[in-house]
């Protein structure tokens, strides 16, 4: 096989990216700016070495505790539960919440075998009996998988007291109702808010 | 700015990919197989030295002249003119093809400043003066710039006794007519084929 080959076989297992793309790709990065080729090459060969998990709250970070989990500003009282590390970036980058998080490393699933064993539910209610929690912010994915994590949430942390939400669904901003699906439009229906003057 | 935060703005400028596909892409890359990076990295980080353009047909190569240029059983009387190096491989794989081929390394375009003189068509007439061939399929783009350059090229060869022609122009196999566009069903009018007993 030669390099051409290899490289887009390589681009090609990355998610998102078809045969197709991939070759396309290949073909940019022939063509593209040498330099850029090599902060590109070291960047993917480095990732892994400067970014690890925070031992705190598992988002990625490149120093433990991560900047979020040792930044005083924000409310120590107010958690947020993530699927993902990367959710932690996305509700961090909104700019609409300052309290910590935790990255519980996927959501509840019965059918692909992720049960609660797999998911960081010890280190959460490690945090919250050693903390001042006074509010959670369920911000699992608005799916089954999600709906029932948060759902497991509940039930564990019943006694806590500690005052739980989920983030609002509903219609995405800019949206348009034709093209709303049933569901969204249900939950939106559902969970509508008061508009009287 | 952080190591993830390069990868992604790096991610971000290959062409296709937007900023949430390259974060996509990022985290994927923080979470897989360590051994698949270094694999990427080095061969992004060699493909510029390993990979360069045919001294004779333009198209992409690890030696030089490239295999195909090189190989004995194709038929040296037919040459197919594309566009870009990575047509070559496009329409080697198709296996309805077994000539020569030339990179022109673009189509004309007078808007964008792209005249003859930034186009091989140089060493495709001195190919053609060198070399025995009886035909030539002009395979560039089936867009209004592929098509000017087809035009040149014919206007070019005149006089050369070579046998001309175009790929194919209609609806794509597998397609449904109520999804073509009106030029592609205006083309495979115009260039309707017999079909009488």
């Amino acid at each position: 096989m030669n390099a051409l080959e290899t490289l887009i076989k390589l681009l090609a297992r990355l998610p998102g990216l078809g045969p197709k793309s991939a070759s396309r790709l290949a073909y940019h990065l022939i063509n593209s700016d040498s330099h850029y080729n090599e902060l590109l090459a070291e960047a993917i060969g480095t990732i892994q070495e400067v970014i690890f998990p925070c031992s705190v709250c598992g988002s990625f970070t490149e120093s433990d505790p991560c900047p979020i989990c040792l930044d005083e500003g924000r409310d120590r009282s107010l958690m947020c539960v993530v699927e993902q590390p990367q959710d932690v970036l996305t509700i961090a980058a909104s700019g609409s919440y300052n309290g910590l998080f935790h990255v519980l490393g996927g959501a509840l699933s019965p059918l692909e075998g992720i049960g609660p064993d797999k998911l960081n539910f010890e280190g959460l209610l490690k945090r919250i009996d050693e903390g001042s929690f006074k509010e959670m912010i369920i911000a699992t994915n608005p799916t089954e998988e999600g709906d029932t994590t948060a759902l497991y949430l509940r039930h564990l942390l019943k006694g806590k007291n500690i005052a739980m939400s989920r983030l609002a669904s509903g219609l995405p901003i800019g949206g348009d109702l034709e093209y709303a699906d049933r569901l969204t439009l249900a939950r939106s229906i559902r969970g509508r808010v008061d508009f009287s003057d």
